[in-house]
């Protein structure tokens, strides 16, 4: 038994006295402890050590007092899995030396590999959850496919990923074989994450927006479809394609619990689209949380009262920013907590 | 008499027999002519040398066919304007060596040195002028205050431009005096351009989309209605947020002649916000003249389709790609110019 599940109870539709919390990037750079940890540990070693994972995991929880833990890992994962090389080097973001560019490049890569290369996970997953013992939920999660295929054929972060669009663009059906291995790679890592314990997983369509609504729905939606639908009888799956406010009439039937905004997309409009039944998780913009805490809690009511009463989970837009204080990311989360839906009801 | 005005007639809200046709960046990269002069000169004796700034703004006119020439110059010269230096590194982006990071930085910014300082405009202009010889009009152009600030704070180009929104903030006081000189400064600039010929200018607010709604409204949008004001009197301006979807309906009331839209934002939407009679100006994804001759055809014609009869410039969601080739882009410009609007009434 969870004792905290407001997270869980949220995405299955029930009604709660406050929306549940936690943000993206959560357990990462803003955080004095896990800086230590980065100072000592490789990032594969912190992502595949069960202790370090675990303490890693764990941290803002216990220290800025979350609704739900995100296991820490990283969505290029399932590009090592499928067998290709990824660096993670400091200040530079990741590096895949040997990137996708034609067809035949995909004989290099194996679905099958996934159990294997992704082997680490489980015990990773384990010991997170003892680490939690039970006082929240524990969220897994995966890249999207076309997100996967952005770095895999890029070979490193970008702006606009004009390599991966211009692969989309002359080699359409090498893109389309792409993104299906990454998909059944990634159910399959799903699958793992929910044996080990996890409690429900996000999908993070990161790069969605860089794409119109009609490549969208021919190099996103249905991949991100088939992977909800894998799972989603087992855990709640969230969705949170960042810029793709464009597409959320169509993620709202995919089968997702809950679908993810960026700060740019008001609640009103949300609500328009989705109606009001649709869970939906967001939206500050992390520079708030930049300002004094006084603005910080401000901006967070503001942004609540937005999304109204109930099926709404506080999260930021995006990442936490590294240069986030701690007391920042509390007054946020703090913020959250102290809302009360029937104070609201009553007009208050 | 410019010969072909369909540009700003279209402008003028009045009936045309097809779209016009321009895109940004069309003077640039992927023109093996431009390669050739980006070889031997620096990009600001580019932009300085009025034979090299005519040759550049001329040759899309002479190699692509379009009905607008849009002035070769940068975003940043408005930095350089208020005496900041900016250097354009090869293959690094623009580099601002002195950020402002602090209200007393401001104290180094002089908006009465715009004149003196970006003097060489002037002949340049008028260079470009004589070269285009009054076959189509002449596009000027400036960023919008909150880009630049982007850029005169970050130092450097950025995905999030983390340190712009902590200036905002941790110090929307200084932001705002800072915005209040760009904005005062490129009012100077486009009454400049304007002088010497501009006919038209267009307002890039290239980081408009990494805002929030209520964060467009302060530190952006304010400004850009300024600079709209200032000289829509004498020449169409044009507005261009990028990402900014959210603000269309605003940006529909600062006196814009016609607003830009980028490939994410449907014409249907931009059509359900803006109503039937704004010029509305995009939006074809740039990834999309990667892909052979025909699909750029069959593409660049569905979206026209999509914005229906009159009231739309034909133009990319963003700037042309370095990799484009120059047949591609002819097949985009040329389907425009094959557009019959009154074949779309009869039904054909």
């Amino acid at each position: 038994m969870i004792q905290n599940d407001l997270f869980l109870r949220m995405l299955k539709g029930e009604s709660t006295h406050r929306p549940p919390v936690w943000f993206m990037r959560q357990a990462g750079r803003y955080l004095p402890d896990y800086m230590t940890l980065k100072a000592k540990y490789s990032f594969f070693d912190r992502v595949r050590i069960p202790e370090l994972a675990a303490e890693i995991t764990v941290m803002p929880v216990d220290q800025v007092g979350v609704d739900a833990a995100i296991l820490f890992s990283d969505i290029l994962v399932i590009a090592q899995a499928l067998g290709m090389e990824v660096r993670m080097e400091e200040g530079k973001g990741p590096m895949l030396p040997n990137p996708i560019r034609y067809l035949n490049d995909l004989d290099h890569l194996d679905v099958e590999r996934t159990e294997e290369e992704l082997a680490y996970a489980t015990p990773a997953i384990r010991a997170v959850k003892s680490a939690i013992a039970d006082r929240v939920p524990l969220i897994g999660f995966c890249g999207s496919p076309w997100t996967l295929l952005c770095y895999m054929v890029e070979g490193k972060g970008s702006k606009e990923f004009s390599l991966a669009k211009e692969f989309c663009a002359r080699q359409p059906e090498a893109a389309h074989q792409l993104l299906q291995m990454i998909t059944d790679s990634s159910i399959r890592y799903l699958k793992m994450q929910i044996a080990a314990g996890a409690d429900a997983v996000q999908l993070f369509d990161s790069w969605g927006g860089l794409l119109s609504p009609d490549w969208f729905n021919q190099f996103s939606l249905p991949y991100l479809k088939q992977m909800a639908h894998a799972v989603n009888q087992e855990v709640p799956v969230i969705v949170f394609a960042k810029g793709a406010w464009f597409a959320l009439e169509e993620l709202n039937k995919i089968g997702a619990s809950a679908l993810g905004l960026d700060w740019t997309t008001p609640a009103s409009y949300a609500r328009s689209v989705c109606g009001p039944n649709t869970v939906l998780q967001g939206n500050l913009d992390p520079s708030i949380l930049l300002a004094d805490r006084k603005t910080v809690a401000v901006e967070t009511k503001k942004m609540i009262d937005r999304f109204g009463r109930g099926n709404h989970i506080v999260n930021l837009g995006h990442g936490v920013l590294p240069q986030t204080q701690v007391d920042s990311a509390k007054a946020f989360v703090e913020t959250a907590k102290n809302y009360e839906y029937a104070a609201v009801q009553r007009g208050i």
